[in-house]
């Protein structure tokens, strides 16, 4: 392939397809001229798109898919049948190395099956993690695994921790990231007896630079670059995180609408809270990578707007750039000598 | 007894010991004549701290202890060898019914050990669970279990489902408690293997208002009564909920001090916020009980200050009027026929 990263994207999946999902597009190649993009889906509904907006006309394609698989679908019958569907078209790129990544806000459960039937693991990953951003008081950590197979084993863990340091410290560019695993207690005698297997063969582990145990408590504080759980686990933070932040914001909102005096009061601090709340916006970090795969996969929020989809694109740059792929295969290569 | 509820009250555990756990015993007993508390801990300091105030000399006693459990110390050891300490005289107490309930702030670990060992579970009981009460956007919800033993069966999913619920409908007095199993998604199929061996089980009980599983994100927003969890999901729940909730409050603070316009907006809305956000403070509705023991053990917080800790001791009323226990005791020997 060229000196240009090629993304194909699945411009029918999320609450905001297609139109924010395809302004993402655009708004990438006008931000960077080593991205190609390639707009899977409806071809005169993108056309349509396309058309309200000026860029490099060789910057994006257009790849018809006459099928949608919607958020409900079971997902292993999605992808086996639903063949012409936008995702599995893009995903069909990416194996035959057509695309370097696929970035998609659909259905989570096709995009985790499809990553892992379609295009395919990496030789002997045992199971390919997908590890959203999650904002931090300082910046963000890694939360590895948030996937659907749950009841991981101990050495599934160990690999989402290797696979998880590589990311953050290349993609990211955190220099050297703390990993962690998810505990009820700061002790190594504490967890159950998933977390009490893991912890000594992460102890044990020289690629990485384990910290120990990090309380759900201190996630959020952003302790350690690269929170390794289970994905039951790591989806119940994920989604807790979303939840508290939720009720909060609505709390803040309605005890400023309290009186005149709050709704003045209100006017005069909105600008900067808005700003300093952003810090704490996942969107701002692009999507979450499906690791472990041979190719990219990126799953974006389902309520991805143009921004997120956009980030999520260059995401993929750096990730092609700083050879991700061949970086996880030498580590998972090792493991076995 | 008599018509009055006694609590044994560890007036050496917690980060404000003993100034406010004492300060909160007298509270109780001004607010409500039908409560004596037996302070237990160092006499001399109790008196020291009991002259400050003015309160009906009938209501509280003092028990001495000689000795104090420390939050770092390991349980078991603690519970076995501190025989003088204020939780081990405190419990010893409620073993032998010279009290209804024991309220602490002291070691969580040291509470649960102590709990089983010392008061004894109900028979039939296989495991009691700790259930703190989470603030959501519509009042409260009870968690069950946070306790410290981790990989639960089944069965204890489905007795802390029972006891969850007739602690909910018959102290918070919520009625005909929703109970909902935490999940990683919403449909029946969906879950690890403990909640779907758990699922099909709660559905079958005829005692409780099964309404399926919750999402983490939902937990906030307060849709189910009782959120039914193993304890190592309970202790992430809990604790997340601290730790994004801390880290947003520090994060819209310092949006609040970004300048002399804010700083202005802040003064206007602060005792409105101060006043939501009360709402979605734990204290405000007493510590945890530890369910299913021949007596009541509540833990309220490490940082519990007087209003939690006389909380917790007139939510013992209501637990010992409401017969919780004669109640636990035929919803499980019910399961056994």
């Amino acid at each position: 392939m060229a000196e240009y990263t090629k993304v194909a994207l699945d411009a029918m999946g999320g609450d905001y397809a297609p139109a924010e999902i395809i302004k993402g597009a655009v708004d990438a190649v006008n931000k960077r001229k080593d991205i190609r993009v390639v707009v899977v889906g409806k071809e005169d509904i993108i056309k349509a798109e396309l058309a309200k907006y000026t860029y490099d006309k060789e910057q994006i394609e257009i790849r018809n898919a006459s099928e949608v698989i919607e958020t409900a679908e079971p997902p292993v019958m999605a992808i086996r049948e639903k063949r012409d569907s936008s995702l599995v078209v893009g995903m069909n790129m990416v194996r035959q190395k057509e695309a370097d990544a696929l970035v998609s806000a659909g259905s989570s459960g096709a995009i985790l099956v499809g990553g892992q039937v379609i295009v395919g693991r990496i030789k002997g990953v045992e199971r390919p993690p997908l590890a959203p951003l999650l904002p931090t008081k300082k910046g963000f950590s890694l939360l590895i695994d948030c996937g659907a197979n749950v009841d991981a084993r101990p050495s599934h863990l160990v690999q989402f921790a290797k696979m998880g340091s590589i990311y953050m410290e290349n993609v990211m560019g955190v220099k050297n990231p703390k990993v962690a695993i998810v505990n009820i207690g700061a002790e190594e005698e504490k967890g159950n007896a998933l977390v009490k297997e893991t912890f000594p063969m992460l102890k044990a582990c020289p690629e990485i630079h384990f910290t120990g145990s990090i309380e759900a408590r201190n996630i959020p504080y952003g302790d350690a670059d690269v929170v390794v759980c289970e994905a039951f686990a790591g989806n119940i933070i994920l989604k807790l995180y979303e939840g508290v932040g939720g009720v909060l914001v609505d709390k803040i909102k309605e005890g400023m609408m309290k009186s005149l005096r709050t709704k003045i009061g209100a006017l005069l601090v909105k600008p900067a809270l808005k700003e300093t709340m952003k810090g704490f916006d996942a969107g701002e970090y692009g999507g979450a990578p499906l690791l472990g795969l041979n190719g990219l996969v990126v799953k974006t929020h389902g309520n991805s707007k143009a921004r997120e989809v956009c980030n999520s694109i260059i995401q993929c740059v750096t990730f092609k750039e700083q050879k991700i792929n061949e970086k996880i295969r030498d580590s998972i290569q090792k493991e076995k000598e």
